[in-house]
């Protein structure tokens, strides 16, 4: 089977730079693809994304050795499932606020008897390899979303779920729920803190640590405290860039 | 923030006109759109429609000041949050029976305090503006609909949720639900009682009050009886007109 | 194969019934061909629909007996094969304003020695049965639109092109080639004069005739003329009913 | 409203032969269509389908008289709900490991007082008749799927529940729980005696039984063993046999 | 009729900015829009975009004012009526090589007596309002691509062709077909003589002038030397973009 | 640039294996792409396949190093340009009857000096290289189909058009053009003449030679006979194979 570069990386000391694709088009997923990335993100819950669109994005994606994420719209089976047996090689869950949502989350991911994923990998062989059943619990990553003080006071409990490989920060909505501010690349002390806990225990529990910015500095900041995967750019922040050239123009 | 017009049109007591779609096309919604309607709701419950085609549909309604609705395939998180950062102004919940099921649908259309939206307004920032995160929890509508007998046992306690802005009859279910016909434009009086008793119930609670209809007549009852927001008709009805075209070439 | 039947209506006298499409929905061509017209006609020249769409509503009509036409873009081979190939039972050319270019139109209908079609029909074959290639060129219509100044000068030239079954009267653009308003359901006299002579010319060369209407008085009006395909109604007609009910509603 | 004919088959005392779709594709959908198939699965599960290309396929087999099941891709009323209002005839259910599961997944298949299945047959009253709210409980088939260890211990109840009309084995799964191999066709003396097992008791309770394979012989084999609908080959299967093809020419 | 902003921009002595898009999105599409550019092109000749698309992108477009611009894939009067039906405010014709060509395409844009455009404005009536009929030919662009030698040879009769209001000159296909490299912001010497020339001789014939570059200094510049609509950046330009950030991330 | 493995293929003295798509489906295009075939054909003339179609085809072929060819539409500059912007290694043009047919095609294909090929290589710079301007005219196949008997009367001319690299020969066209039947894997003594007349000349001009079939058993006679490229499958024969198992299960 494929094997996940990412744990390469790892293996190597070296933190995973990811790229977020929010814009449900193979077309843009093929060019950030050929950009470098460690990795990139198909975002199905809050990204304009469909599982259509995520089917044809996997598939520009691997035109390169890029691997591909998913982010599922929801903690739900359905999805999950659809989205591996697609050839993604990661699924992110959101708001895995309980030790429990954190083991029907896994357990989606992993064929028996380690979960109850169920079998049919259609694209996923032609991506992963004709040996993908026997392979494919140890290579695809779990990734729990760390997100909302629920999450924070069951934080031990989540890390240590069997199977799960990595939990990921959620800044803007941590941030709220905090009762600070939604933003990504965090400064709130409390935010900041929270982050830093985070990070502690989950490292503790033998997890890989990831965590969502939206530049290159807070993104080698976040690498340096010895996050994993960080995430620093997305397609739509790219295409936002353009508001600079207008006012450019105009100036 | 785009202010949400359908308060506007309720502060000055006028009931709401209200267009369905059942078609996935953005063409159809776009002409619809320019007919003045109040508002449109796109289907995603039993309309041919899916999230993908409602994106597409969303756009198009925002070439109008036409307030864009959206009914959800069932009382899920997923789809309410996607519908919602696309630009959807409003959620209609499908058979909401319980004041526990009507907490978890309010829930997922605001975010913390309120309730457990997550951040990531993607399109809805677009149509509604930069400020959006702010004052979304105040702008959007949460509209759950009251079909079954279920519901009409846990009337009060659904109407009195945090965080409703209203509720919606559905006449067909309801009809069904209670051992009568399942059709829209009720006329049974066991039905029509149950109707009024919404409506009483509802008003009671503080709530907005609408109803599904497929003609002039009925909708404009509804409308004098009380009901703020009175669907009148359908895409599909009418492309179902055409058959009366038909019968007049022949005959 | 299976027969055409616009051939066994008009061998009945009988003037066909037909709808026209200009929505891209499947549903929609469904919904429509449920409603007992005897053809209609996917407008891939004006209508909002590709080659795409079209062959999901092929797919569609073949639900019914309904005879299923083709406005294509343009006079070209390219977009004439591919609509044959997708089992269409008739081809509407626009603006065919010379013998030559009739010529042209009805070599791209047809399969050797009649014409220069290439072979390949792959819906075809499914939709009108496995001798569709000895029988397909006495089976789909040919049909050539006029509305020109430029082809009423051609006109004969143009009836009496082998092969060619019918002629289509496009009155807007006749209408505004002729110096005059571009509407359907023509009502100037001199924009109607050349309609009858289109008529009796296209009779006198053997041809059937064809006429775009937009209501059923006119259209009944034309029938008893001695229009053999009349178009009743459009999809975005039936749509833009909706318009009175809104004004029904406030007024 | 049309009937089911997938009971007269069973009426008649033969095993139906069905075919599954993987390939989202109504075009391959409609080719299959014409093959003779008694019956043909959409698997929105693991299948590369969604919901949308469903009601694409599901027109393109209504153009034969083929049986249209869809496989939903987990036990959820939405999916189960926008199926059967697009007209799919039957339901297959992944997973269904309890009463419970089995009696939520009959219930949104069926009309009140049956079930709590919501009114509003879009495409489904086209494909199936005017009449299709009154006759839909008795004529669209709930299949549940038993394919775990779980669903093995809770089989007599899982076949008694009200409104169940078959289970079908998914033998894949059902090896992989049961600690062997995951294949169809199974061989495996223990996964055998287990599907033995299911036909039995699914028979005593009344239930019609299914079983999905992967050849001509094998289910043959499962129709001889008493198995009312056998799956036979799949889309996937077919394009696979192209790999043999290039051998051939290298060999 | 809407008016053609970049009428009002000339007007008033101002060059217009121009965004270029190559992505099939209407998200892209109305993400860009947001960005205060005046107007945006869709390009159908390179960009990765069909016409399906266009009518999506388009519609995208007109939730914001900017003047929405289509490059056709080939000067051929189908894409061109289609893509003014769809409410595209110019057409920019590739490779305009002749007096001849220039007069085909113009005409293919403008209603009788002016042209020979076919009536059926179905989604421009929407954008432009109800009165497009009477003024679409005053208020549609016809822009005629010059990169060729051929089109250097024929400058003069193709800027007095009438009808035409504007060329564009496209620098890297003139760059190749002059014997010296293919590139936006030409700084090759005989290239810059070449679009002063076709500036002067533009100008001369009072024609609106407009040149693709891929940066604002460029831009600038060719603002600054005359030019009355310069396209200053792409979608795929955004994009790219993103490469930096990952020699960033790796640096 | 990613070199052509055709040429490496042929400079082996091996006759190349291809197969033909027909369904537009780029998950069956990844599914044959992954069997080993040295080349694939996009069908976008007879196939069910869009421009929209072939870009996802294009991706899918992509992950795999089989060689994507396409045949147009038509011989038209608008497709052959953007199947090549898209990726294309190889175009087939059908119908070439002359040697002005055949400039025109083979000058669509390449840029100046060599022909009129308009530079905007979007998808194909990700696939081919940064230098794919530099070396695309050598690398890129221009196929012309010769299949009616005005090419077999302009053969000579036809086979000795500068840039021109391979014919192919169609021979369901040929047959019915020729007056005989409309088949492939030809044994009619007439059209195998013409066939071998083909590859004679076409040889004796310096031109690869291709010929379609539809099995393997005439594929490798033709392979023997002295073709360069041979036709031995499609994705439509592959399905097609279903309906033999359908008579398996009834036998």
């Amino acid at each position: 089977m494929r094997p996940n570069r990412l744990w390469d990386i790892w293996a190597a000391g070296r933190a995973a730079s990811n790229c977020w694709l929010n814009i449900p088009s193979p077309y843009v997923a093929e060019l950030i693809a050929h950009q470098g990335w460690d990795s990139i993100t198909i975002d199905l819950q809050h990204g304009m994304i469909g599982m259509k669109d995520a089917y044809a994005m996997l598939t520009a994606i691997s035109t390169t050795d890029c691997v591909p994420l998913v982010r599922v719209p929801w903690n739900e089976p359905a999805s999950i499932m659809q989205a591996l047996d697609a050839g993604a090689y990661g699924i992110i869950a959101p708001m895995i606020n309980s030790r429990e949502e954190c083991e029907a989350f896994v357990g989606a991911c992993r064929y028996a008897p380690d979960g109850y994923r169920s079998v049919g990998p259609n694209r996923a062989v032609l991506y992963g390899g004709s040996d993908y059943l026997d392979k494919a619990n140890r290579t695809v990553l779990t990734i729990a979303m760390i997100e909302t003080v629920e999450a924070l006071a069951a934080l031990e409990e989540i890390c240590t779920t069997p199977g799960l490989d990595a939990v990921l920060v959620g800044p803007s909505d941590l941030g709220l729920s905090m009762g600070r501010e939604a933003k990504s690349n965090q400064t709130d002390p409390e935010v900041v803190k929270a982050i830093d806990h985070i990070l502690e225990i989950a490292k503790g529990a033998g997890r890989k640590t990831a965590i969502f910015n939206s530049n290159v500095d807070y993104a080698k900041q976040m690498a340096a405290k010895g996050f994993d995967l960080v995430t620093v750019a997305s397609d739509t922040g790219m295409i936002k860039s353009g508001a600079g050239l207008v006012r450019e123009m105009r100036g």
